[in-house]
């Protein structure tokens, strides 16, 4: 049962309509000004983004503006550690990496109010009419969500916010909301453009409905359609994305572009909690066609919730996103709260497109976004048949490595139950280990296990994941090859199976850092492994002051800074 | 690519369409006898089927008699403890827990050929021809699986045989196959008859088909339509059933009937290895036609695979359905093969149909068979609003217990997050737990937790589980009511959570037994908690000589054994 734009009126509700075009300022947070936080706890991502203290979680606002410039805003609670009184956090960056933390870019507009998830676009033609000389206006479209002083859910609308600055500072729009509704389920709003109109994609949620509406100015919205109950409902269809992505061969070459709907389901996850699935389809400007009845998950673990791509991308390039990399059943109980004062990391900026995978036909395969900006010391490059690497990598200051491996000629014929891949990573001092590793043999499962992390003890906090990764064979030989690439960021573990075709995104928390890495094939003859791995750079130290405070910044930019730089979105990043 | 039937006779694969009517026995294998087997051993389930010694899979051939017995097939290894030298080994029971070991029922027609999984029905009308004088003749359907003598799979085609003493013995039919195949992933057919004719679903796993033949006999079947992609693909499709169910609304009147297409899915399940979905829509007699788009699981943790319904319960009652209660991702790795010389249990007999539940719609539901022929005695019957229960059950003998747990009155408005039920089981001698509860608060959790059992360690052995239950509030008022039912039997829990709209299945393998059970409620102010706990009796223990050996029967029965007793299929156990 969905809540039409025209049911928004009735009395009891009024409020809800009130265009709201002043912000409520909780006297504990600061305007104006960005938030500090020391980035150096044992447990803080060196390389991933995190807000500089207190409760984050779903990524949102997400654009690339034309010099290049990302900006990256968060559902942010700047007042505790736990999830409540919403504000959108942003931030921003040249290379996914090095963040610059901005003020609070989002306020409630009163009090009781809360500004929850949702997208943001560079309104360039000034479809709006808020940027009659500028063509760097940015809208953002978000979710107000009222609670009554009981603490009961009133309605969600959507609303819209201008910013005449590049996205630093923004003005509600005076005759919000610009979709009504009655209901307290109905949210996360994702906006883009398609030829001559924008389109908006927002949640029914607890109806598992998502709605296309459309608009040719961002303020007058009219129902398109509706995509209704596919794939796993879960108990909440969240945070709906919408986008169009190259279909590459295996060579990497375009033969195709389609469009991937995600929605995030929450709670009921197979794993339990939060999860991302996506169906590929067609899409015509108001209605959303799949192209086959397969459910298809991102993640095959359980940290990586309500991604959102970056608006911008230049059509026909790989798309670009980023996740919360945790997961509701334990997202507000995670330790680095008590420990240091924040919880939750973003994942590593991913590179989207589709591909076909062998047997289980076409995926959206996920690629770590070029990691050159903090790619520092080689510190292993070994090229053997059977064998093991061991690394002590105390000395590496971020505790952040990336790790790049290839199994090439593989003779499918020889395989053994046990012909295997391990990789683990462990704290000496206190025992824990980290494990991940592929079976080449039987039914190709490639696993991850924190079981051995000790610093955390959650009834939700699953310690295994698997998913069963079929690589490709040559045509008449057996002969394969299989590869990996993963990340390991002090708290946080992603790793990239075959090409990316499956992707796992782990958190974990130490009592103690991990600091040696072993990796052991066990393989039939002929078949070789190359690994590579890298340290990374810390992407925070170098903000720090003397007391290894981290302040952020207040960039000011000019409402008609129009360059568009050329912009290489880089992708299929390998060393 | 499906393999149609006029590819089958292709030079290089005619050994496959050799009639094979003899069969070839393993000189390690008893014939005409069951084999023999201890049921006293401390993780050997008491309520449960298990074979036995060695290694079981997933159920075959399961159909009832006219007389009300029950029989269950199984994928068996009579020579090992892992999968391999596949039969059928066979039991029958009249109330679904006691079970009668007979002898094995199939036996390989060659060496290097296995008998994989398939079903039976009763050939009641001698459709087939095999039975010009009698009306319980029994017709199995079932795959042939060949290897070839380095190893590689052959091809997989469907062949029947037919049993004129009610399915205790087999002949193979002398023009086998009848449904010919060149591929070596084509199996698990299941028949079921459809007004004026049979019909069967098989899969081919790896190109994610299920396939529906027609047959006027059980001999001559032709191609009607494919099922293809849909839901969860995981890496293979198998052991696929189509089942007619009824839809009962919340009183439980029938208010209509609808179909179930289950779908194996092995390996890549969300939570690893095997998992199974199932679709609700129509079916006319050729194709099936799914009523959404929706995928559903039919279990939150990993121990129900396979999954087979009873052939031959009445038109219009509740389905029944029993599945193998394990994971290929360790099935063949767990404790009781090394220490008790066998591996597997099936779940517990299930009754199954159609209702809605709150807010995610149409669902199977699972209730537990009628336990009243091994329910023993009342050990708790409390009712309480906060408080908690103990038991000290170590007296007994089986292990074994049910659990029902209602609660009434739950105001949701004073919901808290810590307001749950928790219900634990644990072993004083050596400190392991089995946890399991559910969070009235928020996301509503129900969770299982293996992870303080310490008798397994297996890198796919995951933890934790859990699903999101949206149990029912009365319409206004806010007040809620929620159930659950449990069975712990040694080394296997099953839940079925508020009505059985959630059910899980996980096996654990405590180093000590499982001897006390802790219960603790936190709930609102006027909850009503009321607990029932009874032992049950072994459904083995009786069968046991003085060395604790249960040797089986070899069961004859006359072919014009025609008598239709008036049977009742127990659903809905409550006690």
């Amino acid at each position: 049962m969905v809540r039409l734009r025209d049911l928004g009126s009735i009395a009891l509700f009024t409020v809800a309509i009130t265009a709201q075009t002043s912000t409520y300022v909780n006297p504990a947070v600061p305007t104006g000004t960005p938030i500090a936080g020391s980035y150096a706890g044992a447990l803080r991502p060196q390389i991933h983004f995190s807000p500089p203290q207190n409760f984050m979680n779903d990524p949102n606002g997400m654009f690339v503006d034309a010099n290049g410039t990302w900006h990256l805003y968060y559902q942010y609670n700047p007042t505790g550690i736990v999830a409540g009184n919403q504000h959108w956090g942003h931030a921003t960056s040249t290379d996914l990496y090095h963040w610059v933390n901005q003020p609070i870019a989002l306020f409630p507009p009163e009090e009781r109010v809360y500004v929850f998830s949702g997208s943001a676009v560079v309104d360039v033609n000034n479809t709006s009419g808020f940027f009659p000389s500028q063509d760097n206006g940015v809208v953002a479209m978000f979710t107000l969500a009222r609670y009554y002083e009981n603490g009961t859910a009133g309605p969600q609308t959507q609303n819209i916010a201008y910013s005449r600055d590049g996205g630093y500072t923004f003005e509600y729009y005076d005759t919000n909301p610009v979709i009504d509704s009655i209901s307290s389920q109905f949210r996360d709003p994702k906006v883009s453009w398609y030829e001559d109109h924008w389109v908006v994609v927002v949640s029914y949620a607890q109806e598992f409905v998502v709605g296309f509406w459309t608009s040719p100015d961002l303020k007058n919205w009219t129902f398109a359609s509706n995509f209704t109950a596919h794939g796993l409902l879960g108990a909440q269809y969240e945070c709906p994305n919408l986008v169009k992505m190259p279909v590459r061969d295996a060579s990497g070459a375009v033969i195709d572009e389609k469009y991937v709907l995600a929605i995030s389901i929450q709670p009921g996850a197979p794993l339990g909690g939060s999860v991302t699935e996506y169906f590929l389809g067609d899409f015509n400007g108001t209605h959303f066609t799949p192209s086959d009845a397969i459910t298809r998950l991102t993640d095959f673990a359980k940290d990586n919730y309500a991604a959102q791509f970056f608006y911008g991308v230049p059509d026909g390039q790989n798309q670009v996103n980023m996740g919360w990399a945790s997961n509701w059943q334990y997202a507000q109980r995670v330790p680095t709260g008590n420990l240091e004062g924040w919880r939750s990391s973003m994942t590593v900026p991913r590179v989207k497109y589709l591909t076909e995978a062998p047997r289980i036909g076409m995926v959206m395969v996920d690629e770590i976004y070029d990691l050159t900006p903090i790619l520092d010391s080689r510190l292993k490059n070994s090229t053997f048949g059977n064998g093991t690497v061991a690394l002590d990598y105390s000395s590496v200051d971020s505790g952040a490595l990336y790790i790049e491996v290839n199994v090439t000629n593989i003779n499918t014929f020889d395989l053994k139950d046990y012909s295997t891949l391990n990789i683990s990573f462990a704290s000496p001092a206190s025992g824990e280990i980290l494990q991940s590793g592929f079976y080449f043999g039987g039914d190709n499962p490639f696993f991850v296990n924190r079981g051995g992390i000790k610093g955390f003890d959650n009834i939700f906090f699953t310690d295994k994941f698997s998913t069963a990764d079929v690589y490709s064979t040559g045509s008449d030989n057996g002969i394969a090859s299989w590869s990996m690439k993963a990340v390991i960021d002090r708290s946080i573990f992603e790793v990239f199976v075959d090409r990316g075709i499956h992707a796992g995104t782990v958190v974990f928390y130490p009592t103690q850092p991990l600091t040696t890495l072993n990796l052991a094939a066990q393989l039939p003859a002929g078949a070789r492994v190359s690994v590579d791995i890298w340290s990374l750079k810390s992407a925070w130290a170098e903000y720090e002051d003397e007391q290894g405070t981290v302040f952020g910044n207040v960039t000011t930019i000019s409402a008609n800074s129009t360059a568009r730089r050329s912009m290489v979105y880089k992708s299929d990043f390998s060393i």
